[in-house]
């Protein structure tokens, strides 16, 4: 007796046979995987969902779903300015979704991740009503500390990496490019003091970033670097504020270190532009031309009644 | 502009706020959650699911499900004899779940993380049109690595902790006891080979366990424990093979080792009971009476078309 339905066993034997031999890891198998961190060293933890329906319209490719659920994540280790090391995940699907669409997801997983270093260790696999996949990625940390979201203060500026808007219609929320290499440079280099990546839209996300750091922020719509065919106008800021999806960094720096920073080969080819200041108080001020303007765009967030 | 939405500030004032401090472990709040080891320190991973309708049926309460959720992961650890330290979860559920049930789910869940050692560091929510939880518990290995599934070798007797089946009539299977002490004793004293916690029935996990360490099996089907109101009949070992959701830990020991852990007293208060043997060649041999019985039960397994 076998025990294991042939769909499960399946999966399992993807997972592996793909397994990327690591350093202090063991592969997946048994109930427990094994890390053995480095000595002294430090690790971060994130997680996040891929819901269909939410996150991806329903008919998007395995090998899609599979891409976006893992580089949201890694846009998280970005902000931590830490790198990927190891994977687990999980899926629920529905019973009628085809084993070889779940082949599919399984074996785009583990290329995605491997592609970023990482090793995927562990995993679960359940029926469900609907499809929700989650991921939960270590990275180690590098010689500094994640900075977090609470180290904004008066004075910082306020930075994004590439650009922001327009990453639905586009497709680009398919693909996103986590910016590892450049939260590492904006951690180790300039010394930011906080850091977040921008998932829901900058109009959500910075009022965390000010509400963890205590302090209020001012930004100026017209330096939002915007993602073409966007332009500096209503509709370009209401996407570049609202949609989210971007997975850019924002970061808080010193004036002297941004000036630096802005000077950065690496950074500059991704797009550095300074959006704003952090200033005291509460609460984010948007401006044109030093005119506060509501931008009508209160980002994306999930809401139950 | 708050930019996060009234239900999920709630959530993530309650993650905050109820964070339990440990030594290593930041609180949730940023990006990613950070975690420093102690020093030549290895640690475990596992993750689980709990899908509404699937592991519980609909209308099953907040608490029940994230003690139910909870402890399904820390039966991994159990089995890898390690000790709960953090632990990360993702909630995705449906629009119109109301925000006082997810409260409910959401203190539930870091009560019963802080009653077994663990602080909650992490974790993600979305909507999603089904109720799907999942959960990442980080452990610490005691003194001895995990065991795994892979070190059983013929000559070892098969022990079971606890008593088997009848897990889902009774609701036992709504407030599993998580066997840590049980696994820690198994492991450091009685130098367990291999130990997994039955999760899908004997009749489906021991093959997994024969065939990670190549051996075979025979099971005196009169040995195994069953849970009253159970008896040695066709029905009570149906149950006890095929049900699953017993959370209870098979090991394999050395027989001199086995023959202690039958004297040891806090397995004798679990319940500690030898059902068979390894043996070599592959695949399980279900026995009465030295005759062999195919139990008719092939374990729970999750199957795709």
């Amino acid at each position: 007796m076998d025990g294991l339905s042939h769909g499960e066993q399946t999966l399992h034997d993807i997972f592996r046979d793909s397994f990327v031999a690591r350093r202090g890891l063991s592969g997946p198998g048994d109930d427990c995987a094994r890390i053995q961190p480095p000595a002294r060293s430090r690790l971060v933890l994130s997680c996040d969902q891929l819901v269909e329906g939410v996150h991806v319209e329903s008919g998007t490719s395995a090998r899609a779903m599979a891409r976006k659920l893992l580089r949201r994540s890694l846009s998280d280790l970005a902000a931590a300015g830490a790198s990927p090391w190891a994977a687990s995940w999980t899926i629920a699907a529905p019973a009628d979704r085809p084993l070889a669409w779940l082949k599919r997801l399984a074996r785009a997983f583990v290329e995605e991740a491997a592609a970023f270093g990482c090793s995927v260790i562990g995993g679960d696999l359940s029926r469900a009503p609907a499809l929700v996949l989650s991921c939960t990625l270590l990275g180690r940390e590098g010689s500094r500390p994640a900075p977090g979201r609470g180290g904004a203060r008066p004075g910082h500026w306020l930075v994004v990496t590439g650009r922001l808007g327009d990453a639905v219609r586009s497709g680009r929320h398919l693909r996103p490019e986590p910016r590892l290499v450049e939260g590492r440079i904006l951690l180790e280099r300039y010394r930011a003091a906080a850091m977040m990546d921008l998932s829901d839209g900058l109009a959500a996300d910075l009022p965390r970033l000010c509400a963890a750091s205590g302090v209020g922020a001012v930004v100026q719509l017209d330096a939002i670097p915007l993602a073409p065919p966007l332009r500096h106008d209503e509709a370009g800021w209401r996407s570049a504020l609202g949609e989210g999806e971007d997975y850019e960094l924002l970061a808080a720096l010193r004036p002297a270190e941004a000036r630096r920073a802005l000077a950065d080969p690496v950074l500059r080819r991704a797009g550095l532009h300074v959006i704003g200041d952090v200033v005291a108080g509460a609460g984010v001020r948007w401006e044109v031309d030093g005119r506060a303007i509501d931008p009508g765009a209160a980002g994306w967030s999930h809401d139950w009644r």
